[in-house]
């Protein structure tokens, strides 16, 4: 914090794109622009729409990292040799690059400071972690998590990096725990359907191994390209196709987590009643309890037939009423997408002239009743095909009776084409000085309607004046007795202070769904930006039990502090 | 327990059944066979098939309840008035005939020892609760453990007191706390299939209610007729439909629980990224850490269509072969059970003129080449008939692929008229001189046929010699990954120490099914019989954190001590 600083050694000052440091992700990883942008840009008619409906904004150039600092690393020689007999010469990094790319995460709060230079968590100049360290088996990871314990050393596991909540965000004397090493196709038992692996294993990096084997696992955030399998699971996560593949709480059979306090190895068999789950205390945990380091996951056969399509209904409310009776019919599909008028508005606009608007578009819509309306995305997939056909047939049939209209399998495979392209978006949106963040819940299907107002209000609330922001919903995770609820805003950056105007809406925001008695968080996780809501949504009571657990398997308070719970009752040297 | 004991007054003398207490279920109460006989006495096919294949018993006599001794309450008059200034005066039950029906539960050691004149827990001659409390709201539960704190009494959550693992087995001084005035149904959101109900209600109150409204739980364990809301929650149950409609800690969206700390209200929306899962960890916690007061439950729209059949398979192994494809291939029936050859020879041999045996079905079975094969029902539920219709046509079409053949709906119905049986006879086989015992377990697929001969081959050296035990298996909660294993045990009674029998026989098949890997208890909770294996299935670093929950819930450990934790740090006075 106060401490001296080292100017980063042997980086190209041009673009901000320096290469990623040879242990991490196979991607090229660019410091600044964290997830890098995506090749195609904007289209002239999304530009002008982000002029009418947001407002004009001005190019946000990116810092030049050869211009910043970090403090040098406070671990003393013997705590370095200390580290490096545990993971090798090779598996503790002390140069500023590394100890920058592991810094920090995804959220529009680290990309903006980022952005203007302010490396660092949350924005603080150059504090970045005093080392990066690379263990490559569980019991590197015990042993590390006890030295650390003894050196007074913070620890912040680190998978993907792609924390959009604070999840990252230690502050002080600390090492970053980099899983890149932990990351490969442990077993599988193809009868069962179990694929034991790695906590740092990607999606992008496992999916492969296990359709060579028949198998696919389906968990497909939007981090997908970035984040790891021990990150969904310590930030209970949940994919795209969630509906029907499960959130990641539902895919783990057991896992191995290493504690400062030893070794919890969780779950035996398809289910228990051997008292209360421990395994649903450890997912979600954050990092705060300890690092998981291998997980046994339940998987699918790999889908042999699938079907996708656009399909359009008058409005939101009635998509809304017809994603319920399918959850309820038990006739849900395995993805399920809806967005309401306003993003339906913009993903026709921004799509461009090869996507799915034009005249004659608007004319078959207008025909058929459902112009101005909801467009849903719907996917079956499955190894039997006459079994996909009449799962989609029972759908059709609820469907129906809400006014919906199909759109074809071109809409459904252009989604599938740009399921990804959220991340790399937010980069060119910044780019061009828009500030873009994403806000999800979930409500009961009683309170969704006035949840999705209240959302929609405090946005522009708080961020406006007008033509801005632009608010857009949709619901994507769908169950019985509920939705998923997930908003982006699009407003132009604030540029003397981007952190404290995203601040004073996500303030806005959680107020708002805190107070209608919905979560403060269905797929992103607590981190630090969520912490101060947790003690309304499981009363100062839970909060207790958590730190009661906590001072269990971390006494000394070493693992992610700051992270999960709202206060920290012990603190790292 | 040394203290001084009272004959039960105003007892009838001679059958031993006295009726219930006023405030109990509305079906009568049986103080020594808990359950009740089953009105259909075993059929003299039955009686030899016992003889041949078990051995010859002596009928079993009851203990007359009008000898039986319970000791006199150690409350002070303080301590009632206090309870009563609680709960009211008709609220706190002091009698003994009270004092004994709120004592232990359904274990084949329960049930010995009662039929022996040995009341209360584990046989320990009169051990019973000091008083009964039936608390009608929330606030009065939370002022009941504070003042059972003070005055250093341990406290039994008492719902149907149906535990078959000594989860209701408390010693010293304590009160039982009763939960049949709690019993309403209090809401339900039909928008969002939500139904909130008093922890005390059962199944047959319940479903009524919700059927008026079109919904359903669609929980439906053997403890039926008795077993509370509550206790399924508590004890992380699992019902004979759980294929279809999930386990109970699938169908808890959310739940208010009175613990000596305080009040935690837990679950907000049908699902949360918000830190660890901490209604997790209150299902399955057995009492321990407080009394479950109110659940809001998942309920599921009336089902109405329905079509269950019978279906027979060449073998066991090809039954398990079936139902895992089945589950894998996204073709699961909602219910979906499978009975080894040794269940299916004597279902056939027990199910008298009037069921699915006989001469003519014999030869069919033959000519289909599945005679002395293993039967299996499969059901299938929905609102949608030609849904239900598709769905049993997936499901056939892999079935056919593993040599089944279909007995038609007849046995389905005869199975869906018996489901609830079992329990009853029970007391019928006790009557006669046998023990009949349930083991229950789960596997992943590629261990099932292993634990299923380990379990087999434990039970029969542990109960032999021969011709008895009798050992039978079903697979009936199907999941990808793996199923479950229920295994009934008959053997001839040990006269001169039932409770010793049982307990060998416990001991040998707990360590076979650990020793493989698999899970203590599949449905029927920890409890004291199981506690000690808890330790090899958690670690003990997950004991220590299940220990530091009770710690900061229970600090003076009056909850339900000795049960769930294998050991109790610390304990009432």
């Amino acid at each position: 914090m106060g401490s001296p600083t080292s100017r980063l050694a042997g980086q190209p000052g041009s673009s901000g794109a320096i290469g990623a440091p040879t242990r991490r992700h196979p991607e090229s990883l660019d410091l600044v622009a964290r997830w890098g942008r995506h090749p195609e840009d904007l289209g002239e008619a999304a530009l002008a729409f982000l002029a009418e409906n947001v407002g004009i904004a001005s190019p946000w150039p990116l810092s030049d990292p050869a211009g910043w600092q970090v403090r040098e690393s406070a671990l003393t020689p013997d705590e370095v040799g200390e580290l490096q007999r545990i993971a090798g010469d090779g598996g503790v990094l002390l140069d500023p690059a590394s100890r920058i790319a592991w810094t920090g995460g995804a959220s529009y709060a680290d990309y903006a400071a980022r952005r203007d230079g302010r490396i660092g968590v949350r924005g603080e100049a150059g504090d970045v972690p005093d080392a990066v360290v690379l263990p490559r088996h569980h019991d590197d990871v015990v042993a590390l998590l006890a030295a650390c314990r003894r050196h007074g050393l913070a620890v912040v596991p680190f998978g993907g990096g792609t924390s959009v909540v604070g999840g990252l965000a230690a502050h002080g004397r600390r090492i970053a725990v980099g899983m890149d090493l932990m990351a490969s196709l442990v077993s599988v038992d193809e009868v069962s359907c179990l694929a034991t692996v790695g906590a740092g294993i990607t999606g992008p990096r496992l999916e492969p191994l296990l359709a060579a084997r028949g198998l696919t696992l389906g968990h497909l955030p939007q981090s997908w390209q970035r984040a790891s399998i021990g990150g969904y699971v310590a930030t209970r996560s949940s994919g795209q196709a969630s509906t029907g593949y499960g959130r990641v709480e539902d895919m783990v059979e057991s896992l191995r987590v290493a504690t400062p306090e030893g070794t919890l190895d969780l779950g035996r068999g398809p289910a228990s009643a051997a008292g209360p789950d421990l395994r649903g205390l450890l997912v979600g945990s954050e990092g705060s309890l300890g690092i998981i380091t291998e997980v046994t996951l339940r998987v699918r056969r790999l889908p042999t037939e699938s079907r996708y399509e656009g399909v359009m209904f008058p409005d939101f409310a009635s998509g809304c009423a017809a994603f319920r009776d399918l959850a309820q019919g038990r006739a849900s599909a395995d993805v399920m997408r809806l967005s309401d008028e306003a993003e339906t508005a913009v993903t026709l606009a921004m799509s461009g002239p090869r996507g799915v608007t034009g005249a004659a578009f608007g004319r078959y819509l207008g025909a058929r009743g459902v112009a101005g309306g909801s467009l849903a995305i719907l996917g079956w997939e499955g190894t039997d095909g006459d079994q996909v056909r009449d799962r989609r047939a029972a759908a059709w049939r609820v469907l129906k009776r809400h006014g919906a209209v199909s759109l074809g399998r071109r809409v459904g495979r252009s989604w599938r084409k740009g399921r990804f392209h959220g991340p790399f978006l937010r980069d060119t949106l910044l780019d061009l000085g828009y500030l873009v963040e994403t806000v999800e819940t979930a409500a009961h299907w009683s309170g969704l309607a006035d949840l999705h107002g209240g959302v929609t209000d405090s946005l522009r609330a708080s961020l406006g004046p007008r033509p801005g922001p632009y608010v857009m919903s949709h619901v994507s995770h769908v169950y019985e007795t509920g939705a998923s609820l997930y908003t982006t805003v699009i407003a132009v950056a604030d540029r003397a202070d981007p952190v404290g105007q995203w601040h004073r809406a996500k303030y806005a925001v959680s107020e708002a769904i805190v107070s209608r008695g919905s979560t403060i968080t269905h797929h992103h996780a607590v981190g630090r930006d969520h912490a101060p809501w947790l003690a309304q949504e499981i009363g100062p009571l839970g909060v207790d039990v958590l730190a009661a657990v906590k001072s269990r398997l971390d006494p000394d308070g070493i693992m992610n502090p700051g992270v999960l719970l709202p206060r920290e009752d012990r603190r790292a040297r």
